[in-house]
């Protein structure tokens, strides 16, 4: 049995919570959060920990807390020479604190709280100073994701900026669409088909072989007339940038 | 049974020929197609016919050519006061000839050639210019979908802007993630769940709801970290201008 604790009571940490109580290698130590609430419906109260005098030994303690509260956090913890894995796709490993042994598990995926989701679909992304630290936190991500990866501190910053343009910026490509159906009295469901099916596409083929659209065609046409429906000032600037980029693009190829 | 005839071969006529084909209350009788090669493998060669003067009887024509085409080809059909439909999202009914009675019928779905796609999970969108017309157009629709709507011309052009950022742009910022990947060494398939998940979310969250990161939180550090690793002059380009949207349209919620 692998002790865990961890630290923060965000979307993040609370995924985490019940990944680790569900699996049955892991055990949930403590849970360190400054406000309970948030957290009092996945974890017994007496785990739930605020001060950090109150800590107990675990063989690994997961920072869950905001990108630009890692370093401070870490700096906080009043044990020494344990392993401290933080949770983030855009921190370095080096941010963490000298006075205990340093790691990375970076779950890659968008977590929602009203969203469940499959934690054994999630991608985590691991990076350890040591082998042996290494071999624990795989052990950890092994029992609750079937896939797991070994990535260094430079891929995971990059993997991030890709994951931003893949999830990100296109949940906000969804808002613009629900948007636009608004503005013309038509159910953004007829949509929703053309969405998932967009995202099934991308398991089968590349991006540039899945790539259709008047853009695409070169079809100037109804590209034009597309600008003419288009009534807000930003949706006409991302509909020309992101034109020209596949235009561009094209060239390339 | 509704005899079909379709006039095209590409990508939306060929989908179209086999969704044509399976059905029970559908009978294809011609296809027209100036080149027979790309469809031989989906169509008896007696049917396939390249002279306007070889066309039989049917209750529907299905104009299935690009966009630019769509009227021209209406006008060199032969006949007059039959029923004939083009497939386009962008095109207005009235560009159809007006020797025939006129109506579309739209698949608002991504079809690749080297794809294939659930046509009972394609919505099609209807117009026709009377009852009778629109009667059997959606009895034509209903044997092949499960998702049939009727929309009006100008509904049906802001649906085919809003499936531009819903579907081909969303594709194009897969593929700007594929590059990042490739330039930094990492698989795109970790990022694959990612691209999953994000479209499910939208099944059961508004896209406000749904939208998570860096431009969300506000977290300026994460993004000015993001410009940094980005090299690419037209790809920091999109990100500042994705990011600049998410942030504006918070202040406006």
């Amino acid at each position: 049995m692998i002790l865990i604790t961890i630290i923060g009571s965000g979307n993040v940490a609370q995924h985490l919570i019940k990944a680790v109580s569900k699996s049955i290698d892991l055990e949930l130590v403590q849970v360190f959060a400054r406000t309970k609430e948030s957290i009092l419906h996945l974890v017994p109260t007496d785990k739930i920990i605020s001060e950090t005098s109150q800590f107990k030994d675990a063989d690994l303690y997961l920072i869950a807390v905001s990108d630009d509260a890692i370093s401070n956090v870490s700096h906080l913890l009043p044990f020494n020479n344990k392993l401290v894995a933080h949770t983030s796709g855009s921190v370095a490993i080096d941010e963490l604190s000298n006075s205990n042994r340093k790691a990375v598990f970076y779950p890659l995926q968008t977590l929602s709280k009203n969203k469940e989701v499959n934690f054994k679909e999630i991608p985590l992304c691991l990076e350890a100073q040591n082998e042996s630290d290494l071999k624990l936190i795989k052990q950890v991500a092994s029992s609750i994701s079937d896939k797991v990866f070994e990535v260094n501190s430079e891929q995971r910053k990059s993997l991030h900026v890709a994951a931003v343009f893949v999830s990100n910026f296109v949940n906000h490509l969804y808002k613009i669409g629900n948007d636009i159906c608004i503005e013309h009295n038509v159910p953004f469901d007829i949509l929703k088909p053309l969405i998932q099916e967009t995202a099934k596409k991308i398991e089968l083929l590349s991006p540039n072989e899945a790539q259709t659209g008047p853009a695409k065609r070169k079809d100037s046409q109804t590209i034009n007339k597309h600008l003419e429906i288009l009534t807000d000032k930003n949706q006409k600037e991302i509909y020309k940038i992101l034109t020209k980029s596949i235009i561009d693009n094209d060239k390339k190829l």
